[in-house]
């Protein structure tokens, strides 16, 4: 049996299994130049909000701290943005490009009995679209957000949510993130951790360290087949 | 009496009264050409930190969440820190140049009845050297630190901090930063806020908006003569 002494694999969605950059093509479309300086700070005010309005306590879903990221971007980049447009965009976020090892990688696993999960903070109706516009709807067992406790990541409560639906122990999860901050909330809370740093970036210093540091979800099956040390 | 309905003024420190991008000038000297660009990560990961670790119920101070901002900005930017480099660097946040308009506002403000305080994420040893490094401590009668609730802003229990120091109600408070999810935290607890918006950048979108937009302290005195509209 492959799965070592992990009974479920949980990933992160967005920059993890899918591109949050891949909207920089239709971004370009309409602003030449400017696709990825829109798509950089459209992604940052997106996470910002999430963090900022848990604790302030007043959650909303994540399309409407989305599509609020992408109106701030807009405007602090003087881009102008008409209804069309800013539905377009809306979806392209449902139609996210998954990285290109992810369907491989998720066959794999798919063989051993692992149980994998999605873990997002995406709400159900963004998640949904989006795991089957890639394909990946036969691979991915169970579908996580993080609506149910209306809180966002990196708060306990998220990670919780895992352990409840997956009914396993904490210690036999395996969390995948390529966003630092994703993985050292997972860490904290207990799960065994798995950073994807696709891009070299330093590890962020939050009191708790993903326990691996890959380069890209090709180098998880073999990590996964042994205990951690 | 100039004073209106409000009986205290609260300001933010890092940004609001203190330029927190005072710092490049000391960048430039080690980094030529990249103080900026240092000075702005540094600022960002020490925000992004505040928020996950308060999420995550992993609070350090904010000594140690500047710290770890500036190393992750020095490793991410490939800029060499040597061990009296970031000493120089972290004393200098002790003696961050207050923005022009500050001691003369704070004096219009002295002459009224109303408290002034501050309401920081920084810690008591890092806030009480800078007030005084500004000579600002005849002017600033209390100096509030989330310290004491271990959480950042904008989490209400650090607001609430202020509502029993100064042992006024919410509503005859009037809350000032440059940081505009720090309004809109304030005004989400019940604050009456002002936000100044320096830069000339958007309005966050997080359920609760500035009652006020400046743009400088020097706009204050003017908008406190009178009561909320």
């Amino acid at each position: 049996m492959p799965s070592g002494f992990l009974r479920a694999l949980v990933f992160d969605a967005y920059g993890t299994l899918f591109d949050v950059h891949s909207v920089i093509a239709l971004c370009e479309q309409s602003w030449p130049g400017k696709g990825a300086a829109l798509s950089q700070l459209w992604r940052a005010k997106q996470l910002e909000y999430t963090w900022q309005r848990s604790l302030m306590r007043r959650y909303e879903d994540f399309a409407r701290v989305t599509e609020a990221g992408l109106l701030y971007a807009c405007l602090a980049l003087r881009l102008p943005l008409d209804e069309e447009l800013r539905r377009s965009l809306m979806s392209a976020y449902l139609r996210l490009s998954p990285f290109p090892e992810v369907r491989e990688v998720l066959a794999t696993f798919k063989a051993s009995k692992l149980k994998l999960a999605i873990l997002s903070n995406g709400s159900p109706a963004m998640l949904r679209p989006l795991v089957a516009a890639a394909g990946l709807g036969g691979l991915i067992g169970t579908i996580i957000s993080v609506d149910a406790r209306k809180i966002y990541k990196p708060a306990p409560a998220v990670y919780r949510l895992a352990v409840e639906r997956l009914r396993a122990p904490k210690t036999a999860i395996g969390f995948v993130s390529s966003n630092c901050w994703d993985a050292c909330g997972a860490k904290s809370f207990g799960f065994r951790t798995f950073w994807i740093n696709r891009s070299g970036a330093p590890v962020d210093e939050l009191g708790a360290t993903p326990d691996h540091v890959i380069g890209s979800l090709a180098e998880l099956p073999a990590l996964i087949r042994r205990p951690l040390s």
